[in-house]
This record gives C-alpha cells, sequence and structure tokens, in this order.
C-alpha cells in the first residue's frame, strides 16, 4: 500500500473494483441458479458454473490481499446479499480482523444466523478486549454461548471488559501491556522483552511499578536504546505520568490524549494497580465516531442508521423526529389559527409570516453552534456565558435591525404599505433577539440536565422561532395594522 | 497531572481557578489606576500595590506548573485583555510552546502589535515546522520580518514548509525524523540513537533508506531491542511502508492513519527520499479541526469565529448567510403571494402551509445527513446511490402517508373539512417526495462540481422544501377547494 496520489486513488480504485466483483458474482449466481432451475444441469451450465468458480477464486485471492481495514471498507459498501458472498470469500482466519474494522450494523448482519461455535471460531484469533468489543454487539443469549466456547483465562479477560460500562475507560482497555520492576536494571528488562517479543502494538514505553505493584512511572522504550545497559530503571522513567481508573469517562481520556500527544497510557484500578492501557488507536476511533454520531443525531437518526436496513427499520427510525417536529410546527400553526381574522384583513401577512420565522431559526442555529462549540472546548465558565450572552444580543439587535430594514425595504417596494413594513422590520427585530436568547438558554440549560445539547436543541429552538416569529409578527399586526 | 475521576476534575478546577484569578488581578490593576490617578501616590497605595505585586507572582508561578496546552486552555476561556495580563505572566521561554496550543484566533490576539524582534525570540525555541505553523497565523508583513530574524537553517526549513499550500502533508510535515541505512546493523544503528538522543517525540520507528537514499522501509524501534545487534537492518525492517508525498492531500493522510493505526509515516519527495513525517498528534488534530469547522460551516459560520471578537466582526461574518436565507426565504414567500386570492377565501390555509413546509425541511435534512456521511466514508459509488435514491423516496412515501394522515385527521377534527384535509395529506406526502429527492441530489452535485456539500446541501434543500411545500399545498388547494 502506497500512498502516492495516484497510488492512493488507484488503492480505492481496487477496492471499488473488488465490490464490483462481488455483485458480477452475485448476478452469475443468480443466473446460475436460473439455469439450474428451468433446464437441469446442462453442457452449457456446466461451463457457466466453471466460469463462476474461476470469478470466485479471483475475487478471494483479491480480497486475501487486502488489509483487514480495506476488506471492511468494500464490505461496508455492498448490498446485504453481496456482503454475505463477499464475507464467505474472506479466508476463515482472517475474519475476525475484518469484523472488528467494520460498524456495528455490518457486523450484526455478518454474524446474523452463525451458531455460537462458528462466532467463536471467527474471533478466537483476536484479543480479549477485542473479543470483547465484537460481543458487545451480539445480542445477550448469543454473547454467552459465544464466551462459553473459548478458553478459561480468555473468558475471563473478555467478561472483566464486559463488565465495564460503555463509555467508561475500562471497558475500551487492552490487556496487552508490558510492566517492569522501577528497581530492575535497563538490561534486565531488556532480556524480559526479547522473551516476549514481539512487543504489543503501540508499545513506545513500559510501565513502571514499585514491589506492591503500584504504577509510578513510565521508560521509554527508546531509553533502552539510548542508555546504558546497567543504569536503573527507576533512574531513566518518567515519573508523575497520566494515567486513567477503570471508571473514568472515555471523553477525559479522549481529551488528555489530545492535550498532552499520548501514545498509549496506563490504566489502573483503586489501588494504583495497572490492569490495562489504552491507545490512540482508539482514542482515534473514539473521536471519529463521535463526530459521525453529532452530525445524525442533529436530524434525529442514530449512530447506526445502515444504508442497507430494511426499508420499514429505516423510515421508523425516522418517525420520532418527523412527529416531534409536527407537533411543534402544528403548536405555531394554531398561533397563525388564533390571528385568522388578522391575516384575513391583510392577506399579505400570510406570505411574510414564513419569512420572519425562518430568518429567526437560522440565526438562531447559529448562536446554538457557538454555544455547544464553547461548551465542548470547555470555555463557557459563568462568566464568559454572561459575556456571551450580551455579545449575542447585540449581535442580534444589529444583525436584526439591518436584515429587518432590508426586509421592510422590500415588502415597501411590493405592498407600497408603510405600516407593514415598518411592522415587519420590528418583528424581525425582535425574532432575532428571541432567537438570541433560546439559541444561548436551551444547550446550556439542556447540558445542565445531562442532556445531549446537540440532539433538543434545535427542536427547542425552531419551535420558539416560529412560534414566537408568527406570535410577535401577527401581534404587531393585529395591534397595528388591522 | 493524574487523571482520577476527582484528580482530573481537581485538575480541571486548578485551571478555572487560574482563570478566574487572572480576572481578579485585572480588576485589582484598574482599582489601583484608578486610586493613582485620583489621588497621587499615598500608603494605602504602596500597600494595594505589594497585594497586587504578590497576587501576580502567586499566578505566574501556578501558570509555570500547569503544562503547555494547559496554559492555553486557560487562555482561550479569558475576555482579550486579562488574556493579555496572563500571556504577559507567562515565562518566555515557554511562550512559544503556549502559543501553539492555542486557536488561531488567540494566537492573532497575543501576538498583535509585538514587534517582531519579540516574536522571533517567543518562537525560536521551537522546532522548524511548529514556527511555520505559527507564521502561517500572522499577516505577511509580519511574518517575513520574524523569518529574517531566525537562523539560516531554520529559515530555509520554515520557508520549506510555509512554500506547501495548507491542506497537503508538506504543510504539515515535521523535520525531526530518523533515517538509517539499510546496510547497517543494528548495533551500528544503536550507536547513532545514542548520539541523537533524546529521540524526537513519537519516534517509535526509523525510516529505512539504500544507498541513493530512498525509503525502502520501516525499522520499528523495539527490533533495536529485541532483536541481536549483529543482526542487519535490511532483515529486521518491514517492507512496503505507508509512505505520502509532499503534494498528497492531508485528508488521504488522515484516512490512511485511521484505517491502518499509523503512530508516524515518512513523506517522500518525487524521488523517493524521505523529506520529513508526519506524526499521529497531527493526525488527531486535523480530525478534531475538521468536526469543528464543519459544525460551523453548517449555520454559515468560519472555524475562527472568536467568542470575544468584537462586536461588529461577530456580526458581519453571520451576514452571510442570513442574507442568503432571506433571500431564499423572500423567493418561498412571493410564492404564497401569488395565491393570496385562494388564502383569502380559505384562511386555514395560512396556517397549515407552514407545517407542510416544515416537516419537508426537517425529513430532507435527514437525507442530506446520511448521504454526506455516505459520501464522507466513501460508501456511495454509482450503484449504492441508484440503491439509497429508490430507498430514500420509498422512506419518503412511507412516512409521508403516515404522518400526512395525520395531519390530515387533526386538520378534520379542527376545520370540519374533509377536502381540505385530503389535500394538506396529500401536499404533505408530495413535499415528503421532493425533500427526499433534493435531500439526495443537493449534496452529491456539489461534491461532483467540487464545493462543499456541508455548506451548501441545507440552504438549497430549505430552498426547495419551503418553495415546493408552499406551491404543492396552495396550487391543489387552488384546483380542489376553492
Amino acid at each position: 500500500m502506497t500512498a502516492h496520489p495516484s497510488g492512493q486513488n488507484q488503492h480505492h480504485h481496487h477496492l471499488e473494483k473488488a465490490r464490483t466483483q462481488v455483485i458480477e458474482l452475485l448476478s452469475r449466481q443468480a443466473v446460475e441458479r436460473d439455469l439450474v432451475l428451468r433446464a437441469g444441469s446442462r453442457k452449457q451450465d456446466v461451463v457457466a458454473s466453471l466460469v463462476l468458480r474461476q470469478q470466485q477464486t479471483a475475487l478471494e485471492q483479491r480480497l486475501a490481499q487486502f488489509h483487514p481495514a480495506d476488506v471492511a471498507f468494500v464490505l461496508e459498501g455492498l448490498p446485504p446479499e453481496a456482503q454475505r458472498i463477499a464475507w464467505s470469500l474472506v479466508r476463515p482466519e482472517r475474519r475476525g480482523a475484518v469484523l472488528l474494522e467494520t460498524s456495528d450494523v455490518v457486523r450484526r448482519t455478518l454474524v446474523a444466523g452463525l451458531p455460537a461455535e462458528d462466532i467463536a471460531q471467527v474471533v478466537r484469533p483476536l484479543d480479549s478486549e477485542d473479543i470483547a468489543d465484537l460481543l458487545a454487539s451480539l445480542p445477550d443469549d448469543v454473547r454467552l454461548k459465544v464466551l462459553e466456547r473459548l478458553d478459561q483465562a480468555e473468558q475471563t479477560e473478555v467478561r472483566s471488559v464486559l463488565a465495564f460500562p460503555p463509555g467508561t475507560v475500562g471497558a475500551e482497555m487492552a490487556f496487552d501491556f508490558i510492566t517492569v520492576q522501577e528497581d530492575a536494571s535497563l538490561e534486565t528488562v531488556q532480556q524480559l522483552l526479547r522473551r516476549r517479543k514481539p512487543l504489543p502494538p503501540h508499545t513506545t514505553q513500559l510501565f513502571v511499578v514499585n514491589r506492591p505493584g503500584e504504577l509510578c512511572g513510565l521508560l521509554p522504550l527508546q531509553k533502552l536504546v539510548t542508555e546504558e545497559p546497567d543504569a536503573l530503571v527507576k533512574d531513566m522513567m518518567t515519573t508523575d505520568p497520566v494515567f486513567f481508573f477503570t471508571d473514568d469517562r472515555l471523553e477525559q481520556a479522549v481529551q488528555s490524549f489530545e492535550r498532552y500527544n499520548l501514545i498509549s497510557a496506563p490504566v489502573v484500578n483503586l489501588h494504583r494497580q495497572v490492569v490495562g492501557r489504552v491507545t490512540v488507536d482508539s482514542v482515534v476511533e473514539t473521536i471519529n465516531a463521535q463526530a459521525q454520531r453529532q452530525r445524525l443525531e442533529e436530524v434525529g437518526l442514530s449512530e447506526d442508521t445502515d444504508l442497507y436496513a430494511p426499508l420499514r427499520t429505516s423510515a421508523r427510525a425516522r418517525w420520532q423526529w418527523l412527529g416531534i417536529n409536527l407537533f411543534t410546527a402544528f403548536i405555531a400553526s394554531r398561533v397563525i389559527g388564533a390571528f385568522e381574522d388578522t391575516v384575513v384583513q391583510l392577506v399579505a401577512l400570510a406570505a411574510l409570516m414564513p419569512v420572519v420565522a425562518s430568518i429567526g431559526g437560522n440565526a438562531g442555529n447559529q448562536t446554538v453552534a457557538l454555544v455547544i462549540r464553547g461548551l465542548a472546548l470547555g470555555q463557557l465558565g459563568p462568566n464568559q456565558l454572561r459575556q456571551m450572552f450580551s455579545k449575542e444580543l447585540a449581535i442580534a439587535a444589529y444583525n436584526g435591525a439591518l436584515w429587518g430594514a432590508v426586509l421592510g425595504t422590500v415588502t415597501l417596494l411590493i405592498y407600497r404599505n408603510l405600516a407593514l413594513s415598518v411592522v415587519v422590520a420590528a418583528a424581525m427585530l425582535l425574532n432575532l433577539l428571541v432567537a438570541a436568547s433560546v439559541g444561548m438558554l436551551a444547550p446550556v440549560l439542556l447540558q445542565r440536565l445531562g442532556r445531549d445539547p446537540i440532539r433538543g436543541s434545535s427542536i427547542i429552538l425552531t419551535a420558539a422561532t416560529d412560534g414566537m416569529g408568527f406570535f410577535i409578527f401577527l401581534g404587531l399586526a393585529a395591534l397595528f395594522l388591522v
């Protein structure tokens, strides 16, 4: 695998080609099935069958050359039936590694219906924490059956990972760390490592413990290379290391990895004994998953929405969101209903009211985005919140005056009604102030209440800017125009 | 720094406390200035002055104990004046490291007005690529003046990084890599490393080159520890390494780091000679920056929107977005204007039309989010696009029928008008089909045209669901109801 501009594109092209081949294979199989069903086994069917088998072998070999992550990438982009065919062409000993790189949904599709023994065989070559990761996405009964079929030692480790609630460091930690005694010499450590080779991936430092087994420092691997063999570990180690407890939140770990540029960090129990480690690759995965999840959550979808989930499942996943929005939109529409008399007397109001509501929503969403960023970066203490609040109101006043004047002018040109254009401009200004206030308060309050500000804020905001937008505009109109 | 649940919280508390102290210091300075202005220097002012100096020293010491990233965190959350005070308390030799961890906006605030010589002094302790990173956020003339004040060797490296366009691997690469000859023995390599210690951070592997200096493999540092000293590099190295060219897109590098769990990778020129390296920490930074940027771009804001930017700057940053939205909202409102006669005859239409438009927007945004995720993950080839398109239409039909029926029923209960409720249900169904189509096509087309699908899709979608929503609903009403 190279990353040449053309090389990288070519690599991508190979992956796309593998997908196409799978789909061709699928249609050929269908044709063959068809032939067999229609005419029994005839000579030309034997030929067709041979071609099919040849194609299958070629594809199998192609997949065997891909990195497991690349095979997973190919699988992700295939419809379910083709997915199953491609999966059957992955060599059994690599299936675990491939499964590890797929999304939860594809995983479930691939192992659905497999007997527990087959699943156990697929996961057996993996590390305990990876097994736990895979088993976590299986139904409870299947998980137990698979667990029973593993080695005793592996079972214990897997169970211990599964015992930690998702989102904690314990649930993401790996067991492939190496500890050394603080009073050992570098030479002794080197001998230990020679016996343990190859070292676990991402081993850039060894965890140093004292006699009672408590973490007391980190020994960078490079010290073994650059320092004298008779030096003692405790003189070469870095003290005061960043470490985590098993029940620390994973986000805390992610923040520390980002802030202090870590590659790996020890995980300890309450006695400060090392029980595992977290590595930067699981952190990168977590950050990515978060970014993906947030984008979907903003529109009321969940992370495991699959391109190829059955129609009904997909439709149902969107019901709740649309239902809530229908409800708030309907409430806003009742505000309009209350002013029906006013609208009949001046029908221009009907055309202008959605404009007032919609700009409020857009401006408010800008405020929401800034607040959510501030909350995520930990920039918003009480002081800053107060300051930001008055600034957002000032910006709303500023922009409300500007765009209100623009809308008022255009209204005057179209409807030749000065009072109407003043009312629409005033309504715009006021609704932008509402938008700024709700845009500030909604995410902050949701966060305080322990809810996800990303998911709820836009619903609350839109309900406010629509409802209040209609109310302010039509209310002013009822007072001053009719 | 520990990461104990209480420890981590306490750490955060320390950072917050430092911020409060800075703000207290600021107000005390103001008080003192006031006293001096009002009464000249009197005895109690001398005391006040002493207290002030004491506080200043305490804060200085506190900041000196923080990790540079933590100092940056403290600075980020302070208003500009307090930021300047805190910055003046950071020891000169640490200022470069702190600056490196701040956002672009805070950076610009902190160095604004500093003479070039002072900036040069701040950045001098840093690596060339970090200096380039800092200089890139300065105005052209300042950048040149600072550059002139650096060592000749450093100047050359910094200039070479600055020469690469932002977003390429070359612009992010570091120079602190170590290459070894393929025909050297491990012992020779070890001697080389002892002379070069301490090794650059994140050195988990050495880059192996042949006589002409071309990259031919990677030597994991652990081989030096676990293998015999007389073994040859070329027998111990991993061949076929992942590498990048200087003009590769940074996103390609990010993808490869994610997919293959890399810590660092060599960057080569067109002759395959190693000229730099990329490390996982800059990848983590890039991923994070992307996630932050996307969230803001969705609402028309740019990345460097600062909590504490001057009011006018902040307001102006939002003008364009609100202006575009005002324009599309106004176009939609002209659709309503065209049906004024219909609305006057049946004023219930005015109340119901925003509901139809709004649900269309919400449903369409779900489709947009799925398409953008699919595009980002590279899951959407032509085959998949076609499949997704028909699926989205089917879901829209399904949900349109469901929620159309709900809205129709509620309409019937309120207005006792069967024809009206059938029309509103049909309009809802049709508008969801419009939403699904535009929600699919907008991001795909924007991407094909080389534009950012995140920024433009929601504007196009809302324009379509509003305009078409009003048109379909009022059009059907004009045909069948009045």
